[in-house]
């Protein structure tokens, strides 16, 4: 059945996403803030910044109005940076944000307030569903129609089961899940251990260290993530280790990239600056590590994370300290 | 503590162990098949065929005779080829392989009879502790002291625990585990979905296909895995997910190398003939295939390797139906 969906945002996981949803004959609506820049994919029908080469699909509305976008809008679907979320959220009057279905497609942690974007959603919208699209899925492998798989996080299973089926075609598969906060934690804490995989790579460790920090990174995010009312299968499917893998596979993660840097004996600020883009692992490793703390729960690769952005501790020292700390079963 | 530890084997694997086993203090025996490979690993202390420029330490003794080998080792550990654990068992005089702690350090499952080295191993011993060592780890990385971890499966606590301690060392972290069964089926089923990683890179598919494969592979790997006993928790931990990763992100691994040719055209015959090796995720595949059937357990990554291996399928049309089958949660 067709959908009405408007897209807050077209980056380039937007742009990917506005394109596929219309491939799959819905009505799509992009609202964008930038007035040129709606202009010129209204007639160029390209997102030059953000993917270039790729045709937009002629039937896709881009709009700098978000009341407007917003009117006949069955479906919301939240591509815009973590940070900003918030705030264009209030920019909605209240009647285009209320018995909605909201699909968040972002990943972080809201700086400051430690919100996941379903607290943010929550906070600023009134009685509407909240559903999470999150996995491993680089947009311009998704634009080549490369085969990709993705899970929908929504409690709510009827809404679930729809955007499942407005998402799904021969190369995109979603699956469901009804696991939110733990598709969320899993999709934000994940680029703390890119970071950590680049730093390994960037001093020259091997693959068995990589592996082996992908591994047990991922466990004790899991073990915040049942203090904070996961479930623990999530970190071990698509959102999760399924995410991060794709994370320190790919050469285009700035995590991994600024992680790297770092390894090679740059600062953090220099590995930012070079790396050109916010690096959300530098802000989400301080974010777990007070979350850790706050519940108690033992993280010990974030806490070296820490030891090494915050206090500048020596890499090989911190390694050396991960590794012959007390021996331990390897249990959750 | 001292140990007397005897090796069986002296591939890569094998010889990276025997090296750490004596760095951390213990006394080494390594019994190989060949006389003449004894005497020049006894003169040149290099392994010139399997590990060339490293230095074998001095203290390491090397022999032919099995059951000289055996007599004062209070460990045994294994790093056969699975395919010749039990015939070299057979040869050992039933004195000699009882009451000891064997430890395991091959992978994979006895074709013709199904069995798991554990299995072989309490069939062609008497009253031995079975442990299972294994986990994300390439050799040339360990003898170069890069960190790794890796996991001690045993159902002997005490057993586990004198392991672990024996191992480890400020770049090779071991964790215990109290399942065997998972453990060794992890390690064996892994070169699966390597086989079909290299696959899906060899006909060009991204890193979103890669990481769903390895991540929905190793999903239905502890499925079989739970019918047959094993405790998910097994799967997602350095012996499964962490060993896969490793494998996928290897360009050493002949498995993925043999996928990749097959992705790329060549028939499963000339890419393990290019290989120049066993690749047994072929075989693997099929013993697997043959277990879900038995078991009644779903493996759709599974069926579709065997119909890539066995009928000739083609690669695209299989990855289209794997895609588009039915829609489902993202569960066990």
């Amino acid at each position: 059945m067709k959908k009405r969906i408007t897209l807050l945002g077209g980056g380039s996981w937007g742009t990917a996403l506005a394109k596929l949803l219309s491939e799959n004959g819905h009505m799509v609506t992009v609202w964008l803030r930038d007035e040129e820049q709606c202009r010129e994919l209204t007639t160029e029908r390209e997102n030059k910044k953000y993917l270039p080469g790729v045709i937009i699909p002629d039937n896709i509305v881009f709009t700098s109005q978000i009341n407007e976008s917003l009117k006949d809008a069955e479906y919301i679907l939240i591509v815009t940076p973590t940070q900003k979320i918030r705030s264009v959220l209030k920019q909605i009057n209240s009647e285009y944000k209320k018995n909605k279905i909201i699909i968040n497609a972002s990943k972080g942690i809201e700086m400051g307030t430690m919100c996941l974007v379903s607290d943010i959603v929550r906070e600023e919208t009134e009685d509407c569903i909240f559903a999470d699209l999150t996995g491993p899925s680089i947009a311009k492998e998704v634009v080549a129609k490369m085969p990709t798989a993705i899970t929908v996080a929504c409690e709510d299973k009827k809404a679930a089961s729809e955007i499942q089926d407005m998402f799904m075609s021969s190369y995109f598969r979603v699956y469901t899940n009804d696991d939110v906060v733990g598709a969320e934690l899993g999709g934000a804490l994940k680029n703390i251990i890119a970071l950590g995989a680049g730093i390994s790579d960037g001093i020259g460790y091997g693959d068995n260290a990589k592996a082996a920090l992908m591994n047990r990174g991922i466990v004790e995010i899991a073990r915040l993530g049942i203090a904070m009312g996961a479930d623990v299968e999530t970190f071990f499917g698509l959102s999760g280790i399924g995410d991060l893998m794709v994370t320190c596979m790919s050469k285009f993660s700035r995590n991994w990239n600024a992680g790297y840097l770092i390894g090679q004996g740059y600062s953090k600020e220099e590995a930012a600056k070079k790396v050109g883009m916010v690096v959300e692992g530098i802000s989400t490793t301080y974010a777990a590590y007070e979350l850790s703390k706050k519940l108690n729960v033992e993280m010990p690769i974030v806490n070296a994370m820490y030891d090494l952005l915050q206090n500048n501790a020596d890499v090989k020292e911190t390694v050396n300290k991960l590794m012959l700390r007390d021996k331990k079963e390897e249990k959750l």
